[in-house]
């Protein structure tokens, strides 16, 4: 099996990506990441949208499986096979950002306890990192920025790599606000 | 100015960095760089190999800057202009490994105090985060797994991205040999 990272967004398929598209026979993913690489998919490939994923360990070798983003990044790289990395959220939200992602943290808290991805941040910035956080609909801005120093910086990158993206940046003296269900949160960076 | 990352190996640049090559009239690079994407570069096009790095700030408008990997990871993000992901260093050693990086914390060795750097490593260790270390020739891993708890993992990543690139694994305990002064370090990492 072939687990090939596609970007989070338009045109972040890598050359190697589409080699491996060029050559597949049966191809898995999410409706969005079929979407996203439909160009590069070969007429005669059978193509399926992912509903049991629970199966995908059990398909053939010869499978490809598209994954969002990079595949070791919340992503299906937990699956057996070779890993094709992908553009991730994280590498779209510091592009937009213009700022470095040399000394970043990953912080998940998606379907996490928020308060523990809360102190983790805190823990990270404070030890000298900038903080990608993945985030999920109830995750709130508003408790994480009450637990920073007044001059953190903090974005919250909506919607990344779909044309209606947005960013929108503060402090932590005075948060974001977050207008979709879509979100990724980076903290304590520093605009080049 | 656009500076386009082109990854940190053959065959990683996107179909964007692709779109961006094809319309460039002058190109700046590394040696490295320009040969990763040399298949790309339209006839037409000047390409100049950067021999002065500060001067790189003046470059016209439409010039496009190549950086390995991630312009934004240890690269040439901090020119001013539009950055092009790209594949990073760091994503192609966790793809080697099979492991996520969803709780990465990236810590930067390199030209920096070393000391320093093996107690971040320690500190975001402690704290849950596997650890992406870029190191210099002269960081010793020895030092740095003497100062973890012996379960640790720990994996040498030479070369990544040329034909003889090696990955060494190991723990604290029994830490892996650098045989390369090209090299990163990834600790407390979990395979899948």
């Amino acid at each position: 099996m072939k687990i090939v990272g596609v970007g989070c967004g338009e045109g972040m398929l890598t050359e190697e990506g589409e080699r491996v598209l060029a050559k597949a026979k049966v191809i898995y993913g999410s409706g969005r990441s079929i979407d996203l690489v439909r160009a590069f998919i070969p007429a005669e490939a059978e193509v399926f949208e992912i509903t049991d994923y629970k199966a995908l360990r059990t398909l053939p070798d010869d499978a490809v499986v598209l994954s969002t983003g990079d595949p070791l990044m919340a992503g299906l790289g937990y699956l057996p096979g070779e890993i094709i990395s992908g553009i991730s959220s994280m590498q779209a939200a510091f592009a937009r950002l213009h700022a470095p992602w040399t000394n970043v943290a990953v912080v998940n808290a998606h379907g996490k306890n928020h308060q523990d991805a809360v102190y983790r941040v805190v823990h990270d910035i404070a030890a000298g990192h900038s903080v990608f956080l993945i985030a999920d609909p109830d995750f709130s801005v508003e408790e994480l920025a009450r637990s920073l120093p007044e001059s953190v910086t903090i974005a919250v990158c909506e919607d990344l790599g779909y044309p209606y993206e947005r960013i929108a940046e503060g402090t932590a003296k005075n948060p974001p606000k977050v207008l979709s269900k879509l979100f990724c949160i980076v903290a304590g960076y520093n605009e080049q």
